[in-house]
């Protein structure tokens, strides 16, 4: 139980921080207070289930110049000692008199001048994980230091993958591709979609995968309802597709991306639909290329569905993809972020095959900078029979 | 795929609204503004995994009367149209240029009077999950109405189970149970900690979880370090006391308790303390009362431990469950919270063995109007041997 906890050797976590110092400065930021499971095992390699409990607020303070501060609940403190973290400081909480916010008002105030701006990430997919009230105590405890919008020094650091993150979703990739083969084997007309459910889950532990924070699915007739339900107990029946999304995970790094099967022989449209997603993502594949605009990757989706005549599903086409199973990008109309090498990525595009049936396909990649490297193994082309 | 996705009638969240609904009445609350997945799933039925996603955030507005209305991403619109709730409105995000902004401080405009104070839970144990830049941006455009702190009056109705939602953790906790009994089967001196973890995780789908959102555990001589790491590839040695803690899932509810193994005979110290933790448990279990305050829930465990010559742990010794893994009150010194009928509880002894080595002990149970009803099989006395 005493080995170090770090995924990476410290050196990794130290070129990010550098990397993170270099857009503090670029947006006139003194520090940033990051408060999120992601960001903070971003930072620290700090991985632990019990994000699970809302309890308890967890701060880590990356200042301009030198190593990251942890504020931190004392039940912490034995795990955050075996990262590459040295200044750990604690306070018994749950505390309903001060939840930490003496704790951290007095570490900002000891480690930043009185004009310091700190940021927060505020922005698009962020939140802040600890209570408002709280987070409005500190501010005005550390003034004249002020919170700003820190969004973006955090997102374009975390978005540009190392080839050790890499190596990190090129294996979880693999966990779940090896699962989806083993699905025909869990399967068949008759099996209830939830018993389905729980052998895939049992199967990417079996595989390899620390856990399995995220599975969706569904089945239906030609296609499904939508792509974020639980099981249900139904059977599955001949002529249905089952669609099984994963984001499994394996070192605090997750994988993304779904198979679906056809439930005896597929029909016509299916087989038709299937198959314009699958050049869709060849497409992308093909084209992705650092410099273009996310919303020019949408384009090119919805342009392939297009030209294979099935109508392209609403809302997002792909996104990030690291140590959440979502980050931005967006690959959607109106996300103009900039595609850049070291970004991995989902492409997920979804046709509308009847009205309240839909059928989606994705696939986890990294933007080299000659294009997209497949992370997970590439679907089949004939839509899978069971 | 089109059965509703209700986990419970809807005269159970009926009864929810009601009471909540009494509550703001009791707080001068003219509306909830919920935005969690544990505040959403308690007042829908709204279930998905899709949580882990952080991109999108989707929002309940519970008004003092009338029925809620949901203000969600349009990829939710399925799902939330399986539950009771018939008033949705939709946007497609995520929108960098807009993403639901609008689209909430119309409705609240619409279902709300100028003068409207709306809840948002903002205190201990709570957070706010959407960007904070567009909670401000809808806090000015809602002007004149304002966001109050909402945290007592959603706190003190999903601290009160009802005998429906009593039943869904009793049958998790028999699905954990069943899965700790197989431990001995799944272990052995030599077993690497993380191949029993997988091994755990599969038994608990087997056995019927929906999935296992938390599992945390350790293993070293005579007691662990903490309780909350991911599980090592060391393998298990002759005289390591192993503890597995795990928060599976069953329609959406929680049970979260542990228990301890000794890899071959256990040592006098693990005996006496293991033992001292259980009498712990057996004098909460007897003598906890509608009316006290957790911090008294805390005080009679500590004083028997003191009791039995073994040193308690710090931190708290206990707290709610739910459709959280762990919920308020805490059982800790300073948290006065008022113990009431039907409260789901964890009571969770911990006892320092040796510097840096700790045994902690965990059952769940709900408080009925004359004492404690056990909800997690009793542990057995002895420490079970592997």
């Amino acid at each position: 139980m005493d080995e170090p906890s770090l995924i990476f050797p410290a050196a990794e976590y130290r070129q990010r921080l550098q990397r993170l110092q270099g857009e503090m400065a670029d947006h006139d930021l003194d520090a940033l207070l990051l408060t999120t499971p992601a960001d903070i095992f971003y930072m620290t390699g700090f991985l632990t289930r019990f994000w699970e409990s809302p309890a308890r607020p967890w701060f880590i303070i990356c200042p301009r110049s030198g190593d990251p501060v942890a504020v931190i609940p004392s039940i912490g403190i034995d795990l955050m000692q075996r990262t590459w973290v040295s200044q750990i400081r604690t306070w018994d909480a749950p505390n309903p008199e001060d939840d930490g916010v003496s704790l951290l008002s007095d570490t900002l105030c000891d480690l930043l001048p009185d004009t310091a701006s700190i940021g927060v990430p505020m922005g698009l997919e962020t939140h802040l994980r600890m209570p408002l009230r709280d987070y409005d105590a500190v501010a005005a405890r550390i003034h004249p230091r002020t919170f700003l919008d820190g969004t973006q020094a955090i997102q374009r650091v975390r978005e540009i993958k190392s080839d050790a993150e890499i190596d990190k979703i090129r294996t979880i990739c693999q966990i779940a591709d090896r699962s989806f083969a083993a699905v025909p084997e869990l399967a068949t007309a008759g099996t209830p979609l939830d018993h389905l459910f729980s052998a895939f889950q049992g199967t990417l532990l079996q595989e390899g995968a620390d856990w399995v924070s995220y599975l969706a699915g569904a089945a239906g007739p030609d296609g499904y309802g939508d792509v974020i339900s639980p099981a249900t107990s139904s059977p599955l029946a001949k002529g249905d597709v089952v669609m099984l999304d994963t984001g499994a995970v394996k070192d605090g790094y997750f994988c993304d991306f779904d198979r679906n099967y056809s439930v005896g022989p597929a029909s016509d449209a299916v087989r038709r639909t299937h198959a314009a997603l699958w050049h869709a993502t060849e497409v992308a594949l093909e084209r992705l290329r650092p410099g273009m605009a996310a919303c020019e990757a949408h384009g090119l989706l919805v342009r392939e569905l297009d030209r294979h005549g099935v109508i392209p599903t609403g809302g997002r086409l792909g996104h990030g993809l690291g140590v959440s199973l979502t980050e931005w990008p967006s690959l959607t109309p109106s996300d103009r972020t900039e595609l850049r090498e070291g970004m991995v990525l989902t492409v997920e595009p979804g046709a509308v095959i009847a009205p309240g049936r839909i059928l989606v396909h994705e696939e986890n990649l990294v933007l080299r900078h000659d294009g997209a490297e497949l992370l997970s193994p590439r679907a089949s082309y004939e839509i899978q029979e069971i």
